[in-house]
């Protein structure tokens, strides 16, 4: 394998998220890039957008998996937008491309990728998001974070090696 | 649009139900099939096969719509076998597919189908299968039954006019 | 399998075909149903609705394979819409849904559909269409027919048992 | 939009290529990232492998789109595996994410990208690969080049304002 291979992250979350959520979302972004990890994500805007602002400030590589046709759509701070036309399929190779994911609020959106993530085995570090129950029973897979220190961290030290 | 168009219901669960799941599954698509409705699932094994099975013994339509790449991999109650070669993406058609979707039990597999379902606006009624909360706050949109009976009542009540 | 599994035989072609093709794609409609194959397509105007209108004049069963994310972007002869929200991917599962392909006319759309068939194996009958040649050798693999007659025969000889 | 867009031109050829056309995808491969472009592929073995050589050789950034659900798959010269888990509908997602497309000999999967990336009107070069006729009438879509830099210039300047 490439020793040039990227450690990617996927950083997931809704397009309207709160000033904390998005506030969380940008520190995210800075403390990946200062850790030398690649950020992948949805490509638009909110969470993704917050990410992507605070890995590039911090001279990190942004790949956004947009899911229409055109990568004018992408947020500007997305450095390689990925245009897959395939909807909100695209949600599947967000998690996909990513040995951990960190989830921070969203909605039905995130909660698919939530759920396709941890289908596939990959970890999801969550901020502030859903949590699950099963027939009654918790389901404690998605692993809380408080602050985006932590979550980085434990997103790190979890990245499977896929 | 066609007088012929047909009102379609999906059945969405695990590919390894409890018996109690199963019997569940096979009495849903029974009495879909006896309303007149026709079945849409993921095409393979577990609840799916059970719901097509209950399905077709009261002469209803069932469609499989499969990940793979080959209609061999249907469970043998799937009439009309839709093969995508998309993988997980065609959890997204199964629901998008439906007026509306009735889960039961499921992993993580089901939960990314009531997620997508959730976020297109389509009806998803419960039984015994995921509830979720978020950021504390529980989410009441899957629509608990308690029965097969009650389950596809509230379905055909729901199923807007997609 | 089941004895009810259905004959699915796909047609491709453009959104907006010459006259003459839109007359061949209602006479392929009406012969795939009157010999009792179900036909999918991609559940757009143009050949689509012009073989699924020929189908639904003899009875046969029609499925539409959507791009986009409502039923009603169906054509008005569709009876049993899959909408995948996928868009052009939409492509692929028409093609492998099917055991052979009729492609009549069509543009770059049904090239994609030509090649993806091509690839998993799946025989393509030409009309008016798409003919193709490799580093300068002419590849013969769609097969040629003059006639709708020619075509539904060969699409049903053809028909594997895949 | 970012100033730190990258500029990606995707290359496009099969699996086994001939001696002639690996060596002709590796110096496509150099030659690109000499000129600062990223270079998106389908992330496989053969002209996919021989490109990703060539331009990590130069010291070009490289993208590889997966079928699978592994990045393990990815050949050893890609940095960004993009896993889609969606199978040969990852064909779209190469091309549409790139400004413009150089096809490499290859078979019935580069015919299927050489279609969609016409249908999404991004030009494509051709090095001994396909050419196309409709209805009888030569399609002069795909721009002919005869050498690897005939085709990488040809390619630079017609990357469109996507």
């Amino acid at each position: 394998m490439s020793e040039k291979r990227k450690r990617i992250i996927a950083v997931i979350g809704g397009g309207q998220p709160s000033p904390e959520e998005a506030k969380l979302a940008e520190e995210v972004g800075r403390q990946l890039a200062k850790q030398g990890a690649t950020l992948v994500c949805g490509g638009l805007g909110g969470v993704m957008e917050a990410a992507c602002r605070g890995a590039s400030s911090e001279g990190g590589v942004t790949i956004g998996i947009l899911p229409g046709d055109s990568p004018k759509t992408a947020n500007p701070y997305v450095q390689i937008p990925i245009v897959t036309g395939v909807g909100y399929a695209r949600n599947i190779s967000v998690v996909k491309s990513a040995k951990a994911v960190i989830a921070i609020g969203g909605s039905y959106g995130t909660l698919s990728e939530i759920a396709h993530a941890l289908q596939s085995g990959i970890p999801v570090i969550g901020l502030n998001t859903w949590s699950l129950s099963r027939n009654g029973q918790q389901d404690n897979s998605i692993i809380p974070a408080e602050t985006a220190t932590e979550a980085v961290n434990k997103a790190l030290n979890l990245a499977g090696d896929r």
